[in-house]
C-alpha cells in the first residue's frame, strides 16, 4: 500500500494550505507586545490589512476564529430587539442567523435554496417595504463556503441605495477576502467580517472587522453588552500599533508575510488566478457529468466548488475513499447537504498543478467509489487552463464585478 | 556598539519564551479540522489540559487571548444584575472588574494595596455578612501579573466553606497555570481561567476555562447573551475531539507538545523550579537594596518579581536602557505603578543560567541608569541557587500549599 | 499572469522534495558533537543507515555531496595504476570514470548507448578474459540518473561469481537507495556509494559508503593518499557514535527522521510505490507518443523517467516553458543528451496526486511548447494507477529482482 | 530537580549557536541546483563570502567540514615530497600537520608550548635559513581552537616578506573568520581555510578556501591527485553561480542569511563585540584565581578562553557537573590537555547576557565540583563590561592588528 505517503492535498475550502514563507515567519520567538518592535509589527499588519479589504478606514484584528469576528460585528452595531435582514444562502448564513438570534436580534431571513446568492432584487423589495426603517442591518455572506455560491455585494449595495434605506450593510467575507475581488469602501460596506485561514493563507486564529464611519457611529450608541469585542477599546491602542490585550503575536508575524505575498503577486492577479482555477474545476465537473451546486454562473465561487453526488451515492463515503487512497481532504456537505455534496477548495496558495493533482484525486476517487461519471475531467480542466489567460480571466472577473 | 546582537532575553512576565520544540511543532501544515486526524489532536489537548489544571472535569479551549477566557467565564456563569465579590490585587484584577461591570454585574471590590494577595479573612467576613447570598461569585486572581503577588486559593476556598456560602469561586490563573502549584478540583474552584502564553510556553492565542459541575449548572440557567463563548456549544463537539468553529489548529499542535514537555519534567518539578528561580531573583533584589513589591513572603510569585524603583528614578527609563544596552525586555509597571516598578519574568522555559544572565542585565542596567544599588546581586542569586534543591524547594512550596 | 504562485513542483531526479518532518527535524539548535546526546544521534543514524543499505557491516557518513562519496570509495580501495572495469551507462558513469582516471587508475570503460543498463554478460565476459586478475574492481551505477536506466546489480554479482573473479564490486546508488530495492549484503556489493538528497529525502550534504569486509581489507593495503575520506579514521570514533571531525549535525537530525519515515512506511512499500509511480509515468509518456529513453523494460528506473523530445524540438526550451508557466522544475538532458531529453523525477516524498499534478504540467507544457503529442497522457497515468496495487506491484518489483 | 530544563547554553568554541534567522532560512524547500533561482543564491553567497574574507579573489565553498577545507588547501597547492613549515600551536595545528604528512609532504614543525601563537620571529628565522627555498608553504592556524591563542598573521606575513621568501602562506581561520579581524588580501594570505559552524553561525557542513592568484597558479602545476577538492573544477561553474556537483543548498540558504547578519551588524562591530566578551571572560577567570592557558596578552583569542584547572582537579569531571546541573556545554581539553583545561566558547551569536549566564554556570560549576576559586568572577566580568565600549574596544582590537 502506498497510502498516506507524500504530501497531503488539503483541498477543503479552508483552512487553506499555509505557504512555507508564512509558516516560517510564524516560527520565530515571541516578542514583548508592549515594545517599539511590536508597534512596528502592529502598524504593518493593521495598515496592510486595509489594502486587502480595500478600505481607508480601520481594520480590527481579534485573536479569535471567524465566528468571533461575526460576533464582534453584531455586538458593536446592533441592540437587543433590533431587526435585521439576512439571506439564507447556505449553512454559514444559517449559523450566523442563529448567532444573531442568540443576541436577541429579530431576523427577517429571506429563504434561499442554497444554490443561489442573495438576490439584490429581493433585498431591495424588503427594504422598500420597510418604510419605518425597522431593519437596522442587511447581513450577507459574500462567499457561502457551504455551497460555493457568491453573492453580488455591489448589487446589494445598489439595491439598498435604491430603496434609500439607512440599514447597515454587514458582509461576511470569511472565505472570499484575499481570493475574490472585494472592495469595502467602494461598495459601501459597513462591516466586513473575515478571518485568517482562507485567502490570507494563515493558520486559523485571527478574526477581522473592517468598519465604516457609519458602523463605528452605530457602535457608539448601540446597547449590546460587550468587552472583548469592543471596537473602541481596540482602536485606542491600535493607533500606536498596539492592542488592548495580548495579541496573537506569531499569527501577526504570519499575517505580515501573507499580506506581503498577496501584494507581491498583486491582488488582481490573485483574483484572476482564483477565477481561472475555479473555472477549470467546473470544466472538470461538467465533463464528469456531475452537477455544480451553484446554479447561477454569475455567482460561481472562485474559491470552492460544491459538487452534487448522483442519487444513491454518499459524498462522505466518497471523501473517505479519496482520503484513504489518495491522501487528499475534500470538504464535506454541511447541514442539509450532508452526504449530498462534496466541496473542492481551490483557494489561497493553490496553483494549476496543485489543482490538477487534486482533480486527478477526485476523478480517481469517483472511480474507486463506483460513482458514475465520464472519465476525462482532468483533461477538460487542462484544456480550459490552456486557454489564453487574457481571454478567460476578464470573463470571470465579471462574476463579482457586475 | 554591540547593541541588539545575539539572543534576546524576553524576561517579561509573559508571553514567555516559546521553546524550540513547541515552535517547531506549530510549524507544520494545517489539517482538516473535521478529520479523524484532527480528532486525535483535539482529544489529546483536551485531556492533556485536564492534567495541567488538575481536574477531571472539562477544560474548554477558545481561540482567544486570556481576556477572552475572562469573558467566557463571566458570560457562562453570571446574569445581569448579579453581584460578585472581587479583590483588588492589582492592575489585572482591576481590569477584570471593569469587564465584569461592562456585563452589568455589580462588583463588591475589596480594596487592596497591590502588595498583598486576596485576604481569605476579608473574603470570609464579607461572605459571612452576605446572609442573603446575594453574592453569586468570588472572583480572584491567583497570580497578579502586575505585582508579583499570589493569592492563596485554597485558603479562600476554606473561607468560603467556613462561611457556608454558595458563591462560585472563579479564579484567574493566567500567569500561574503550569508554573505554580494549582489544583482545580482539590481546591474546589468553579471556573479556572487561563491562557497559552505563560506557563504553557506557547505564543498567545488560546484561552482556557476549566469548569466544575456547579459552574456548568449555573451556565444552564444564567441570563447572559452569548454565542462564541458558550460552553455548551463547545462541549458537544469536544466530546469527539472537535470544536464548534474552526479552532486555532497550529496553536493546538504547540499545546500538545507543551503539555508533553510539562509532563516529561513533571509538574511538581516545574513548580519547584519556578520557586527556586523566584527565590534567587529575590535574593538578588534584596542584595541590590531594592524592594520587592510583594510584602508577604507567603505570597511571593514564583513567576515574576516586581521591583520598586528608588524614589526619583523612572522604571521605564531604566527598562529602555536595559533594552538598548543589553537586549533584554523587562516588564513595565502598569497603571498606578507606571514608572515605579519593573517586573522580571522568570517563568516557562526559564532555567538557572537564563535567569542569571537576566539578573546580570538588571544589575548592569541599574548601573547604567545610575540607580543606586549595591553591586553583587547576581552573586547573591548564585549563592541561593547553590543551596541544596531539597532544602529550599519545600520551604517555598509552602507558599501556595498552605 | 498566475505564474510562480503556489507550491513549486520539484520534479527533478534529485534533490527530491524534503518532507516537512525532515526539514523541521533539522531546524533545531546544533548540539555539542562530543556529548553523550550526540553519541545517541550518531549511533541512531549509523545503525539506521545499515537498515536502508541492508547491510550488517559499517556505513560511513561523510559531510559531502555524493561526488565526495564516489571519491571516498576510490581512495579507500584502489591504488594508482590499478585497473578497473566500468560501464558507460550515461553521464554520471562517465563522470565517475573521469574521477577514477584523475586518481591514476586505468579504466576499461565498456561502451554503452545510454539507453541500457550495464550488461551482466559483457561484464562477465571481460572478467573471464582477465585471467591475470588485473581488474581490481567492477564499478557500476545502479540507477543512472541521467538516463533513467537501472542496472541489475544482482546479475552483475552473479556474472562476477561465475567468472570466479576477485574484483571488488563498487556500486553507485546515489539516486536509487531508499527508493529502489537494493541489498548490499545479499548482492555481495563491496562498496555502495550514496548520498542524502534522493531516496533519503534530505537536503544535499551527506555522502555514504557502505563497505564489505573485503573492501575494508583492500583499504588496509591500498596505496592512495587520503585523509578526509579515510574509512579507518571514521570507523574508530563511529564505534561510539562519534566522528573524527565535526559532522553535519543538523543534516544528521534530518537523517534520523528520514530513516524513521522510510521504516514506518516499510522499505518494500516504498519500493513498490516508486514502481507504481514510474509505471504510471511511462503510461503517460507512451500515450503522448513520446519515447522513453530506456529501451529495456526490465531496466526502467523507478525514480525518474527520461523522455526523448521529438526531432526539432528543444528539451530545454520546453523545460523553460514548463517552469515559467506551471512552476515546475524538470530535469535537463545532460552531456550528449542536452536538449534531447527531459527527465521527470518521481522519487522520495512523491505520491499519486503529486505525480499527476506533475504529469499535467508536462502535458500542458508540451502543448504550450508546440511539441506534437497525443493529449490524454495524464488520463493514461490515472488509468494505470487505478489498477489494483497487488496486481501491478509485484510485476514491477521484478525489474530489479531478476 | 531542575535539570536539563530550559534553553541549553552551547558554550563550546564551535559549532556556535545558530541564530533563529539562519535556522529558519535553511528550513525551506530545496530548489533545483541548475536553475536561475539557484544561480542567484550561488552568486550571493560566493560574493558575500568575499566580503567576510576581505578578498577580491575567489572563495570556494565545499560541502564538507572544515577538515575537508584543510585537505582542499593542501591538495591544490602542494606536491608529494614538498616541504612546508608549520607551527605547533596546539591540537588542531598538530592534526593539520598529520594530514599534511599523510599527503606525503615533509613538515618542519616548529615546536610550541600550546600557550603561545606562532612566533613571527621564529618563522622568519627558518625562512631566512632556507636559502634554497625548499619550503613551499608556511601553514599557520590563526585561532587555535584547542588553546584559545591567536597567531598574528600580519606579523607572519611581514616575516615572510622580510626573508624575501616565496613560500605560500596558508592560514586556518576555522574558528576565527567572521569573529576576529582578518584580511585575506591585505595580509597577503594565499589560502584561507574556514568552515560554516563558527563565526558564520551556521550548522557544520560547509568548508571554505579563499585563494590568492599565487595559490591558484601553484594549483595549476602541483602534482597532487584530486578531484572533489579541485579548485579549477569549482571555479568554472562558480562563475555563473553554480557548482560542479550538488551543493549543500539549504546550508547555502543559511549562509546567505548569516552573511547578511554579519554585514548588518558590521564586521568591525562584530569583531569588537567578540573582543569585549573575551576580555570580560578573562576578567572572570582572573578573579576566580584560575589561569588562562594563553600566556601572551596580545594573542588572547576573542572567540574562546581555555582555562587551566588547578592541579588535582579534572576538567572533564567539572564539565560533566556543569552539564548535569546547569545545562551548559563547555569545550573539553584536547590531546595533551585532556582533563587539564576546559574551554569557554564566546563566539558567533553570543552577547553580554548570554555570556554572563554562561560565566555564572562556570562559577556555580566550580563550586559544585569543589574546585578552589574565589567567588565573584561573574561580577568581575560585569565590571569589565560596564566600562565604556569606546575605551576598551580599541585596546583589544590591537591584539590582532599589531
Amino acid at each position: 500500500m502506498t497510502r498516506h505517503q507524500g504530501r497531503h492535498f488539503l483541498q477543503i475550502p479552508g483552512p487553506s494550505p499555509v505557504p512555507d514563507r508564512v509558516l516560517r515567519a510564524m516560527d520565530m520567538p515571541v516578542i514583548d507586545h508592549r515594545s517599539a518592535e511590536f508597534a512596528e509589527l502592529g502598524r504593518a499588519v493593521l495598515q496592510g490589512s486595509q489594502k486587502v479589504f480595500k478600505t481607508a478606514g480601520p481594520v480590527i484584528i481579534f485573536p479569535s476564529s471567524g465566528t468571533g469576528a461575526w460576533e464582534a460585528c453584531i455586538v458593536n452595531t446592533l441592540s437587543p430587539g433590533d431587526k435585521v435582514l439576512m439571506v439564507e444562502t447556505g449553512h454559514f448564513a444559517t449559523l450566523w442567523r442563529q448567532m444573531v438570534a442568540r443576541w436577541g436580534i429579530e431576523v427577517d431571513f429571506l429563504p434561499g435554496d442554497w444554490r443561489h446568492g442573495a438576490s439584490p432584487g429581493e433585498v431591495g423589495a424588503k427594504l422598500a417595504q420597510d418604510t419605518g426603517h425597522e431593519i437596522k442591518a442587511v447581513m450577507v455572506v459574500h462567499n457561502e463556503t457551504s455551497t460555493g455560491v457568491t453573492s453580488r455585494i455591489s448589487d446589494i449595495r445598489a439595491a439598498i441605495d435604491e430603496a434609500k434605506h439607512p440599514a447597515l450593510l454587514l458582509v461576511d467575507t470569511i472565505s472570499s477576502l484575499g481570493s475574490v475581488d472585494y472592495r469595502h469602501d467602494e461598495w459601501g460596506v459597513d462591516v466586513t467580517v473575515s478571518c485568517s485561514q482562507k485567502g490570507f493563507m494563515l493558520p486559523p486564529g485571527l478574526g477581522f472587522n473592517a468598519i465604516s464611519e457609519k458602523a463605528r457611529a452605530a457602535g457608539k450608541t448601540n446597547k449590546m453588552p460587550r468587552s472583548y469585542w469592543d471596537w473602541e477599546e481596540m482602536l485606542k491602542p491600535n493607533a500606536g500599533g498596539f492592542f488592548p490585550y495580548t495579541p496573537a503575536t506569531n499569527l501577526l508575524y504570519g499575517l505580515r508575510e501573507a499580506i506581503a505575498m498577496l501584494l507581491e503577486e498583486g491582488l488582481d492577479a490573485v483574483f484572476s488566478r482564483h477565477q481561472r482555477l475555479a473555472a477549470a474545476t467546473r470544466a472538470a465537473v461538467k465533463h464528469w457529468g456531475l452537477e455544480v451546486l451553484c446554479l447561477e454562473p454569475a455567482e460561481y465561487s472562485p474559491v470552492l466548488t460544491a459538487v452534487l453526488m448522483p442519487p444513491g451515492h454518499d459524498a462522505d463515503q466518497f471523501r473517505r475513499i479519496v482520503l484513504d487512497n489518495y491522501n487528499m481532504s475534500l470538504g464535506a456537505g454541511l447541514s442539509k447537504l450532508v452526504g449530498k455534496v462534496f466541496r473542492i477548495g481551490h483557494l489561497g496558495e493553490c496553483n494549476e498543478l496543485t489543482l490538477l493533482g487534486a482533480l486527478s484525486g477526485v476523478e480517481l476517487g469517483l472511480s474507486a467509489a463506483g460513482v458514475p461519471h465520464r472519465a476525462g475531467g482532468v483533461a477538460a480542466a487542462m484544456a480550459y487552463l490552456e486557454g489564453p489567460v487574457e481571454a478567460n480571466a476578464p470573463m470571470h472577473l465579471k462574476v463579482v464585478d457586475i
